[in-house]
Parts: structure tokens; sequence; C-alpha cells
């Protein structure tokens, strides 16, 4: 079994080399093949992420911003609940973006985005993001072209000033295949208790597929920077999934090494 | 064991007896005399407070607003750990309210509680809350006397328009003696891993004790109503106040009884 650190490394997008959706087997689990271990490690890794929020929390001089994204059905939902289930609530916030509001549209596309992200101590995971507007945006033109173009240097330059004012970025795009995906789906139809989350507009994403999987390798390629990695999770298999995801936020959160404050108190002092 | 029906009754302030605080024991035990079964039933209360709350985000139709109050020291943050810590985040936040900003203070004193409230489908944690503005506000006159008189009835005014909109709420106060205050402070000061939470401010809120537990009694008093209730958690013992609080949350879930949305789909599609 591959070290969290040698996990990040595999999976990560720095802007250094071309990235080809295709070529990335989502059904893979290189690194970790024997599930009962990786479940193990998934958990030590998220015992680990918890005890370093609390002292991200502590030391309030740093915050952490996890962008998740990923088709219908690509298991963002189950993600945030493994991963971020146990995470204190005070220290941890998910956000999740739909469709803009009027008010939202009559301002630029990050000014929803900017109002939601972490503040020092902080960890926020988005659900869905910013990116949307290069991806379904792209896809079904809601927006002009060139306007859609200009969107990647303004996602790096954001980014970058978040970057730059101690967010640390991790940006997961939970790659599932297209079989894996019919089968999710059909089973959303197919059992009652799934039912609630089935929404039609979901199959005519689906028919657009191979657009929305150039319109990621454009997104990944053009926004993969070395303070705002994307990485590609294989996940066609939750188990393997987790795993990788937990691996890389375990791994980003030490690098930033946070430390409980040490406070200049007086020892003497008796409360009375 | 009393059922956690029972614990809800026991604690639960309406409005219609008179509470006297200095009667209410934060050392007692009552109804859940034994620690390790009490501690059982909390994990098995707080697994049921986790898919309620599944179901009240599927559902979308009601949220459950709780609000945390206590001295300092009294227990808010390891009671959300406790609670909360398991609950989906997706559904589930934690807003902390500290000394108001120049902005919030240029508004009315439920402004800035106002956007904070949960959305349907939601669950929202207050630590500290819009009560802060008869307590610190009523013991250290940071506002008029007759200003603060009257934000009684605008708090009941104020929450009952939450309840009629869907929101249930349940408002806690962590009950803890000045003895076990005077304790967890001094280790505040003593133990190298806790003094970052520390702050000399608390000394000088512990002189005014007398004065808070008077401005505590008289917002209970005013402020229990049969769609907000207060609930008063002997909080002297961790274990005890965990297994009460979550006896109180699951109770109160429960009588929502949220359900999953019965959603018309043609049983028959198939997803190609």
């Amino acid at each position: 079994m591959k070290k969290p650190n040698d996990i990040e490394k595999l999976f990560r997008c720095d802007g250094r080399k071309k990235v080809r959706l295709a070529k990335i087997d989502p059904r893979q689990k290189t690194g970790l093949e024997d599930r009962k271990k990786a479940e193990r490690r998934t958990e030590d890794d998220v015992q680990a992420i918890d005890e370093l929020q609390d002292r991200l929390y502590a030391e309030g001089k740093q915050a952490l911003l996890v962008v998740l994204q990923a088709m219908d059905a690509g298991g963002k939902d189950g993600t945030i609940r493994r991963i971020f289930g146990p995470v204190d609530p005070l220290g941890m916030r998910a956000v999740g973006f739909k469709a803009p509001t009027p008010e939202e549209l009559a301002h630029d596309f990050l000014w929803r985005i900017h109002k939601q992200v972490p503040a020092k101590g902080e960890i926020c995971v988005f659900n869905r993001s910013h990116y949307e507007d290069v991806l379904v945006a792209r896809v079904r033109g809601l927006a002009p072209r060139d306007v859609i173009e200009k969107r990647y240097d303004q996602i790096n330059a954001f980014e970058r000033l978040l970057a730059d004012g101690g967010v640390a970025i991790v940006k997961l795009f939970l790659h599932i295949s297209k079989d894996e995906q019919r089968e999710r789906l059909q089973e959303r139809i197919d059992l009652p208790e799934k039912r609630w989350k089935f929404n039609p507009g979901d199959l005519e994403d689906r028919k657009l597929w191979d657009d929305y999987m150039e319109a990621y390798e454009i997104a990944v390629n053009r926004c993969s920077t070395p303070w705002a990695p994307w990485y590609i999770v294989p996940a066609d298999r939750n188990w393997y999934r987790d795993a990788v995801a937990a691996a890389i936020i375990r791994s980003r959160l030490q690098a930033m090494d946070p430390r409980y404050p040490e406070k200049k108190i007086d020892p003497t002092i008796r409360v009375v």
C-alpha cells in the first residue's frame, strides 16, 4: 500500500503535464489494491483529518478549501459524508451550489463563491463550485464562448488571491465511467428509497457525456496550478474513491502543519 | 433509565411554570444514574439523530434550530462535537456568534441572527445567539435598560415567525455550578494543551456570576414558549449533559417526523 503522500502525488495535476481523462481508468485501485486494508486506512486518515482540523481551528491562521466536482451520481455527497462526517462542525462547513438565483446572476460568477470561502481556521467543502461556470455553462452554452474563455484566467487569479491569504485549495474531480453512471442512475429509479434523489434532468446531461468530459479536461488543464491543483480521483469504486480523497486531504493538511497557539499566561493565576 | 421522551419533558420550560435556576442541581443525574448505560444511550441517540437528519434533508420541508447558551467553559463546544460531530455536514451547520461587528451593530440585534437561520431541510446549531443581547448586554449595560426590556418580546415574535415557517426550535442552557467553572477555568491555565482556550476576560465575567444567573433566569422565564421552549441541562458532568442534550434533540426531531419524499417516477425508465 502506498502512503498518503504517495497517493497525493499520484493523482495531483499541477499544470506541468497535460491531462487526458480518457487515459485515467475510473475503476483502478492503484496503490491500495486490498479493499479491507484501504478501508482501515481511510478510517485512520479520517481520524487524522479530524485532529488536524482541531489544530487548524485553534491556530486560526490558515484555512482549507476543498472543491468537489463530478458528473451526476459521481459520489460527491458520499465523499463529504465519509470524510467530513466525523469532523467537528464548529470549524467545518459544507456548501452546495445550485443553479444561480436571479440576484447571483446579476453579479459576476465568482461573487456568490467569494462569500462562502473559508475563514481562517475553517475547512470548507464546496459541493459543486465556480467550475460549473466553465462546465455546464460551456456544454449548454449558458454564456457566450468568449465570456467563458476568460473565466479560466479569472478563476486562476481568484484562487491565487485565496492562496495568498492563507487558504490551501484542494480540487477533487470524482472520475466515474459512463457505465458506472448508468448503473447508479438506474438504481435511483429502481430502488424506492433512492428515488427521491432522481432528477430526470440527469438523463439529459448524460446524453452530453462526451461534451462534459471535454469541458472537464479543459478546466483541469487550464486551472491546475501549484497553489490550487486538481486531483483526478478514480471513483467507480466508492471505497477506493474515499481512500484516495482522504489520503489527499490528510496529506495537504499535514503540509499546512497547523499548531496549537502558544499563549503567554501567568501560570500562577488562581481562579477564585 | 428514563426514555428520551421523558428526559425531554423533565427539563423542558414552556413558560407555564416559573423557573428558579438555584433549585436545579447542575450535578444531578436524574433518570440516567449509570454512566456507562448513559453513554451507550447517547451513542444510540446520536445515531438516531443522524438518521433523522438524513430524512429531514431529503424531505426539505422543515428545519431545526438548536440554540446553545452557557457560561464560559459551560461545555458548548463539547456538546456540539459530541452530538453533531457524526451528522452529515451537507445538511448541518454550526454558527458561532461573537461580539458584534460595527456593521452588525448598525442594525437591529436580530439582523445578523436572521441571516443564519436554517433553511428547509437543515439543522443549524447556534453557539451563543441573540440571547447574548439580553445576557451580557444586560449584565454589562451594553444597551439602555428599556431597550433590553423590549427585546424579550421581540425575541418571542421572531422565534414565532421561524416556527410558523416550519423551523422547530430547541434552546439549551448548559447549567454548570460556579465551583465547576472554577475547576474548568483553572485547568485552562494549568494544562499547556488547553491554554489556547483561556481568555482573561472570562475571569471578569466570573466575578459577575450572580448577575449572569439572574439574567439567564429572566431570559428563560420570559422567552420560554410552547413553540420555542428552553431546556435547563444539568451540565457539571459532561456525560450526563451529552445524554440529556441528545435525548432532547432526538425527541424533538422524532416529533417532527420527517419523511423521505415520495417521487412519482415511471419505474420502466431504462437509463441508456
